[in-house]
């Protein structure tokens, strides 16, 4: 972060209404006023740098009372000088200020960085939309860049009318707009065997939630015809990895789509450019990206993504296969480790963080603040759609004592999300995929967050 | 575009499952099934280089069967070789065969570029979240760029408790995520005399719709406390032209924010980054940008932007001040001038569009194809939420000859967009702001769309 120069006096800031003529003004103002301003202000002292973290190394204290060395640090001269041409960017970007705010990788995670994993920065997000940008990635192969004008889909097997689509083929049926989650089997998967990195990025950085828009498949199925001794279909990828999943007709003729636009513009490449299946509330692997065909059979393909990977080992060392939906789940957004409370003041303070789930309607989350012993409910923040992600929080009172900070959500299945002891019980340690196990936050006294795990 | 090599040969693809053996392998079905599909698979037949308009010159004709000539006309490379890196973009972008899809200004409309105006591409778009890269802006002084650990925010005047918070002080409130749209007043300003350009980016490019994420002013004002004689605020901007706008305390206390994240991530610079005044509902212009103060006292200050700018004038010469939320609007996307059905096949096709109202929801959207004699109604496409653009869609079966598309959107209270007629009835030709009426476009026997009025 560069400095901005310190050799502007204030006196120069003319600038009718600016903050030091107008914190003169409050210096008028009665003494007892000044007193509670003085007394109450404080709630909200904040050492912002450490909360902004990483922005810049200044520290800086907010001011209990209004007096000209309230100003900020540097006089700005924003606001004293013409800004940027408006027309500087046809394709908008986040503040420099910003920079800090993007997808991680685990670099030893995956064997390349063809087959990496990229992870979502929910400690930086608000809301339930994740911006394109920042959608987590998972490839097999690298990501694919595809011609939109040169893409083709071949629908073939069991349908009564094989055909070839272009883009605008697939773009003349009737499309719909629908916001959902989006998840990889794999979040979380690094917490199996115990508390993996310390960080919100990596536990739970593998779902998002955006709203996708495309064409049912039943309305393609409608007009092509499916033969009805049709069972499963096998969409597969232009994923130099070669990538293809078995899915049952049932969702397929449920609610699955193929999108080509993402938060209202165009899929990006690394989501499957210019078309990917899509299968609300399923793990990601499924929903194949950069598809080139789909074929429907009698029975399932057995491929190597549904039988020796995206499996669920159980605790009694078997592995059950087609565990296609996410069930429900949440994490404490903030705090978390990247967001801790370091230098933040005691008191009444807000946690807040996303619950999300497959298969309906996150209905309540509960917030701990003791490890799973006692329960609050939280109130939700967001608009709440089926198997979309939800924004939760709740005001709790930090006494700079200890916290085991832990949420649990609910769905209208009736389902809530286990303890990591009933997962552990139920699944082992050994597993990879769909861990949705109440998260624990450990808060220390001094404001330090940590990843643990209570088997208690 | 780059053109990809011709000289692999089609033998080469071995890939499993590639659609040259596939359509080998459709090659051998019965005749019959061929024969239907001859007939049928014509119906998507499109030209996709017109349709997809910029994307490339090669002309490329849907194929009517399966064959190999079937075949993208270049042999792609891609699921042949590995992809790029996964972790090639923290930060993500759009694909390289979007670079068409930006937001684009009109040189002369002002005066120069810091106070220029950008346009979101709807013809480009799907649903109902914009991209923030591709929201319109409007700029009075050009784009300010604020270091948020400098940002300082004064509140003032007839309040109990006089302060100054920095970002995380005001973070520290409970916040909360709502998805509305957002309008500028002069959104179809370009419209009142006439026919202005013809491009539905134009016409209809200045309004957008986001998740936004922020504070109630009404929870800051419980905490610091507001005098009862407040009637109104004036919240500043940190912006070089000075802008200002009063706000009567209804609107505060009902369902005012201050927002600084939008779609997720953190405001973008053009759109007030680190927070601006958000009003759901209202025009832009009063949502201010960049914000450094609010002030409360007993009357409004008729600032500038309120005495001689942003009033309506009405047809008999007398301007109304304070026309603040906007009205129930709409427009087709596609079919538009920049989208047309050049090359297009006859027959039946799905056209789509935009509704949206400042005052409630969407309750349904008319289409009529002869300029407002017969309407038929739409379907919605997406979620129906107040205050938010929603998605509508109808078929219609296009046979070649001219057609006056037009949609007429109408809300929860009962309003229904007015004709063009109606309008300049009400309100003469020399306005700028708030144009609603309903927008005809002309569809002439060749595909081509036209921006034209109907006054009759």
């Amino acid at each position: 972060m560069k400095k901005m120069e310190l050799d502007i006096d204030i006196s120069n800031l003319s600038t009718s209404g600016s903050v030091a003529e107008v914190a003169k003004e409050i210096e008028k103002t009665p003494e007892k006023n000044r007193r509670d301003f003085l007394r109450k202000g404080f709630l909200f002292s904040v050492t912002a740098a450490a909360a902004l973290g990483g922005v810049g190394a200044t520290k800086l204290q907010a001011q209990p009372h209004v007096n000209p060395e309230n100003l900020p640090p540097n006089n700005p001269e924003w606001g004293l000088k013409w800004g940027r041409d408006n027309n500087s960017d046809p394709y908008g970007f986040p503040s420099k200020y910003e920079a800090n705010v993007v997808r991680r990788f685990v670099p030893w995670l995956t064997a390349d960085q063809k087959a990496a994993v990229s992870f979502t920065p929910w400690q930086d997000l608000k809301g339930i939309i994740v911006p394109n940008g920042l959608h987590f990635t998972r490839c097999h192969g690298g990501v694919v860049d595809i011609n939109p004008l040169e893409w083709r889909l071949l629908i073939h097997g069991l349908v009564d009318r094989e055909v070839v689509l272009t883009l605008e083929d697939l773009k003349r049926y009737p499309s719909v707009s629908v916001i959902h989650a989006f998840e990889c089997a794999a979040n979380n998967g690094m917490e199996w065997r115990g508390p993996g990195l310390n960080s919100l990025q990596v536990t739970h950085g593998m779902v998002a939630c955006s709203e996708w828009t495309g064409v049912p498949l039943k309305v393609i199925l409608e007009d092509i015809g499916l033969k009805p001794e049709a069972k499963w279909m096998f969409p597969e990828g232009s994923d130099p990895a070669g990538v293809g999943r078995s899915v049952p007709i049932e969702k397929v003729l449920d609610d699955a789509m193929l999108v080509y636009a993402m938060n209202g513009e165009a899929l990006r490449p690394e989501q499957g450019y210019p078309v990917r299946l899509f299968l609300p509330g399923w793990e990601g692997a499924i929903q194949i990206k950069w598809l080139k065909r789909l074929k429907f059979d009698t029975k399932s393909w057995m491929v190597r993504e549904e039988s020796t990977k995206y499996t669920m080992l159980q605790s009694d060392g078997h592995a059950k296969m087609y565990n296609w939906s996410f069930e429900a789940n949440s994490v404490i957004t903030s705090p978390c480790p990247e967001r801790s409370w370091k230098g933040v003041k005691k008191g009444p303070i807000i946690v807040e963080g996303i619950a999300w789930s497959g298969k309906g309607t996150i209905t309540h989350v509960d917030v701990s603040t003791d490890g799973g012993k006692n329960w609050k409910e939280a109130k939700f923040t967001s608009i709440v759609l089926p198997k979309a992600v939800t924004r939760f929080a709740i005001e709790v009172n930090w006494d700079g004592k200890p916290m085991m900070l832990q949420s649990r959500a609910t769905d209208d299945t009736g389902y809530t999300q286990p303890t990591a002891k009933q997962l552990v019980k139920a699944r082992g340690k050994e597993s990879v995929y769909h861990r949705n196990a109440i998260q624990t936050w450990e808060v220390k006294s001094n404001g330090e967050v940590n990843n643990v795990h209570i088997y208690a």
